[in-house]
């Protein structure tokens, strides 16, 4: 496995591993993240793995999408860990480049997607996904990726970055890939470290508060986007220290939002999405409903 | 030459293409153009055929960069006969889609560059620019090419579009072309067929104005910006039809404009560019300084 930090170097060790397989043309898989890695990054790394010859595994730290008043600084980073996480991933390059490698001067050019970042973390963190659209641009211009991987955990990334891809006709496939969770059902962040035993703990309302509502759905038919989000919001108050920022059901990848009265059984497209805050610390789950077919008494 | 209309075809031709050379990978050479070609265009495809292996040529009249105020439905347009300039140059495929095959949805997504596009046909053209290279992204992802090459009559477009590729880290080299004239001076354009007889002729004073202030350059080395400023407004001002919407100087390619009392000689980096209405027709004009070493008396 090869640490690169520098995007000629990267560029030259892509195209003579690429050459390498003579029979073929090799096909390549980015993970994009920004390190700290933990299980969810490694399942990333793993489809990878399975979908391409050679797995380029970025890790950057991003500073345009970090709002003025949040934790670019403070984000967590540990390269020595993550360059083993990767190492036993299988993973064949870690780019690993400074922010003056991606950024010599600020840049003047912006890729935007409207419409879909408006909402949910659009909403609280303006200017936040032109600096992912931005940067995930960059590294598919220089990584050259025929597929690229991302966690459903940030589901509103991924429907922004499929739109992008669509709209601009980028030669890239976007895979995504299931939330992994703790045991108790929390969804693996880094930004989990942020957290107290205590707020640890009081932040299981977020899957469990999922799970009623898929509970919710199953076991009535008639259940509204309304009860959806009451249901939502009931389950994260049993939490005093959580600070809803949204609780929301909308259409996937659209993320239209649902009428209150709008049925939600028998549709295959929608998501449930959460933000809460914890103190400081801003934690977002989701999941995507199913809507089994509940036999009916004939 | 195949001509193709389909994004996916020409897709799948261009890979057939660059199979077809087993020895080495061969290179792609992109001619972005809105049709209606001339010999100006025909430069571009004599230096695409030169430096690639394999010549696209891509006709498309790009609503999103034209203003509700523009000429899209009237600018002018004649495949067949593109078709036959095409071929008379060498190229390979020349790609004409259709608007839907190009926005089968209205782009959510839009590419900007800041302050470069502020500034010049900027200015009196809001938006243009996104349209720009909004397509012209697409265009790359589409073709992927090794080579793009563009006309230095769009002085500021050329800036644009290299500043993307530089923010971006886009994998294609930007090959300017220089400006082709008539032989009265004239600088090739589609938007020539718009002049009346007379309009034509009265155009004249563009490339006039920009000899001038070569000349005055050339013969006093104290000629400041004001100067030049002074100069293409006197020249153009002996056309009566003419209305001037710019007519500048300033550093290229950061078109960052020169202070009145700034001295023009020695200077390599400088664009005098040059827009000018007669009647409803926008034309633009421009050339870079050369500041020729002239000898001083010992």
């Amino acid at each position: 496995m090869k640490v690169i930090r520098n995007i000629a170097e990267l560029r030259q060790e892509i195209g003579l591993m690429r050459q390498a397989n003579p029979t073929r043309e090799a096909s390549v898989g980015l993970v994009p993240t920004m390190g700290y890695l933990h299980e969810g990054h490694a399942s990333l790394m793993h489809a990878a793995k399975q979908q391409s010859d050679i797995v380029v595994l970025s890790i950057f730290v991003n500073p345009i999408q970090f709002g003025p008043n949040e934790d670019f600084d403070s984000y967590p980073r540990d390269e020595a860990r993550d360059v083993e996480t990767a190492r036993t991933q299988g993973v064949d390059i870690v780019f690993i480049p400074t922010v003056a490698e991606m950024y010599p001067q600020p840049t003047q050019t912006t890729v935007s997607v409207s419409r879909l970042t408006n909402r949910l973390c659009g909403a609280s963190r303006p200017g936040h996904f032109d600096g992912v659209t931005t940067v995930v641009s960059k590294l598919f211009n220089i990584v050259q990726p025929q597929r690229a991987f991302f966690g459903m955990k940030d589901a509103q990334q991924v429907a922004v970055i499929q739109q992008m891809v669509n709209d601009l006709n980028m030669p890239v496939e976007i895979v995504p890939c299931p939330i992994v969770r703790e045991q108790d059902g929390l969804a693996l962040s880094s930004r989990n470290v942020y957290l107290s035993a205590e707020d640890r703990q009081e932040a299981l309302v977020l899957s469990k508060a999922l799970r009623a509502a898929q509970e919710a759905v199953d076991t009535r038919h008639d259940t509204t986007a309304a009860d959806i989000r009451r249901i939502l919001r009931e389950n994260i108050a049993r939490s005093s220290r959580a600070v809803i920022d949204y609780a929301e059901i909308q259409a996937f990848p659209s993320l239209e939002p649902l009428a209150d009265q709008e049925k939600v059984h028998g549709r295959d497209d929608l998501l449930i999405a959460l933000a809460v805050k914890f103190g400081k610390t801003r934690l977002i789950d989701n999941t995507r409903l199913q809507t089994t077919e509940v036999m009916s008494h004939v």
